[in-house]
């Protein structure tokens, strides 16, 4: 995600009561690259005992307080609401959260669109109230697993934000860079069947499991180990010091 | 994901420092639907102070505790560590979540693999040590935000358990390919890396080469090899033979 579209994203936390929680959230937002929460609660909140707060001052001291949801949202274009499903009556249509990327991605890749897109996270123990999700274009669950017979599972307001903060940068974000390097090219693959060749014939490998010791066999057994240019020499070099040591010992 | 893949996938937490961490990540665990948690610890953990696992409480309960990362992966036929980008000299392969997630999936579609699948998370502090790392086939890496001038963010370890859980339950819905059969289960590549280890010690390879010969290094270059559950005893029996032609010619 471009900086500028992090930037069009705004974190809305309403009636969070833990100071952990919001510290949490703040935390996720830092993690992601997301700058803008707004906190709407009708008490002054205790940031600093947002103690979970690792790597996440920037984003709490920037953090602005609204008295209600209306005031904290006026300046954006989408307002998404977060809530588990089956809670209550839904009045709104509810997309699942990988769709929901999606659907705040294509708003945001509107270049013409300065406008901002706000995710609204309810209270630890309620939610978002009917009043809240009014403010709402559409709501966003997080898919979540069916215990039969039970309640369905709520997650924690720190875990729910990072989820979705997650599936937000998902979609652009870069494939990693570091591999094991190179595999090793199917010459160097022959020289280490045949050196492996030599030392099943030199312990008696080969006569006392001839049908595992064709050609082909061999070769697909090295070629099965998936043999990385690095490790090539490695592999070679063992092999030849086992031969070495067999035929000293033989001596 | 099926109830019956949901039940091959282990969390395996290393040194975790903070109950509530231990509590967060069973409750993402169960918000996903993932039913086994292995704890490594070198001292007792205080479950009771859990107190953030809200609906939890089951995958606590039948939580097992380990001495060893060897011990809990024993029967884990692929083990994925967890790291932070940056964080070290990576000495494994590194995918990113969401391509982590297709691998995982693609291992899980076998039917006939009972085998179960490892999820590492290390300590709150430190992550997983090379040791640790050593153990696994390959590494998955969340995509975070980069700060220019500033280190690389961390993720708090229950934000960071949630964010994995639910990316692998995300991809369900679409299975993804390849594999050349089930893999051998870490406690045979533990023994292959024994029986290997005897014979460099034998042929005077550890003398040589002591720096090729720690025994993460003969652990990595063993698991490099992404052996199979068939060519595994293969290998066995080569290298006992090996060895015991070894010491008969040292006689």
């Amino acid at each position: 995600m471009l900086a500028e579209e992090l930037n069009r994203v705004v974190v809305v936390l309403v009636r969070a009561r833990n100071p952990n929680n919001i510290g949490a959230v703040a935390r996720a937002m830092h993690d992601f690259g997301f700058r803008h929460l707004r906190i709407v609660n009708d008490y002054a909140v205790p940031f600093e005992t947002a103690r979970s707060a690792v790597d996440a001052s920037e984003v709490l001291a920037t953090a602005k307080t609204f008295a209600t949801v209306a005031d904290a949202v006026a300046d954006c274009a989408l307002v998404v609401g977060t809530t588990a499903v089956g809670e209550r009556a839904l009045q709104h249509p509810l997309h699942t959260l990988p769709e929901a990327a999606d659907l705040i991605q294509a708003e945001l890749a509107h270049e013409d669109h300065a406008s901002r897109i706000a995710l609204l996270l309810g209270s630890e123990k309620t939610g978002l109230s009917n009043e809240e999700l009014s403010h709402c274009n559409w709501l966003l669950t997080i898919p979540m697993h069916e215990y039969e017979g039970a309640r369905h599972p709520s997650m924690n307001l720190g875990q729910a934000a990072a989820v979705c903060l997650y599936e937000l940068v998902r979609q652009s974000a870069h494939p990693a860079v570091v591999s094991v390097g190179p595999a090793a090219e199917a010459g160097e693959r022959e020289r280490l069947t045949s050196l492996l060749t030599e030392v099943l014939h030199e312990i008696g490998y080969t006569d006392r499991h001839p049908a595992n010791c064709g050609e082909e066999q061999i070769r697909r057994l090295v070629v099965r180990m998936g043999i990385s240019a690095g490790d090539a020499p490695v592999w070679m070099g063992i092999l030849r010091q086992v031969l070495w040591r067999l035929r000293a010992g033989a001596k």
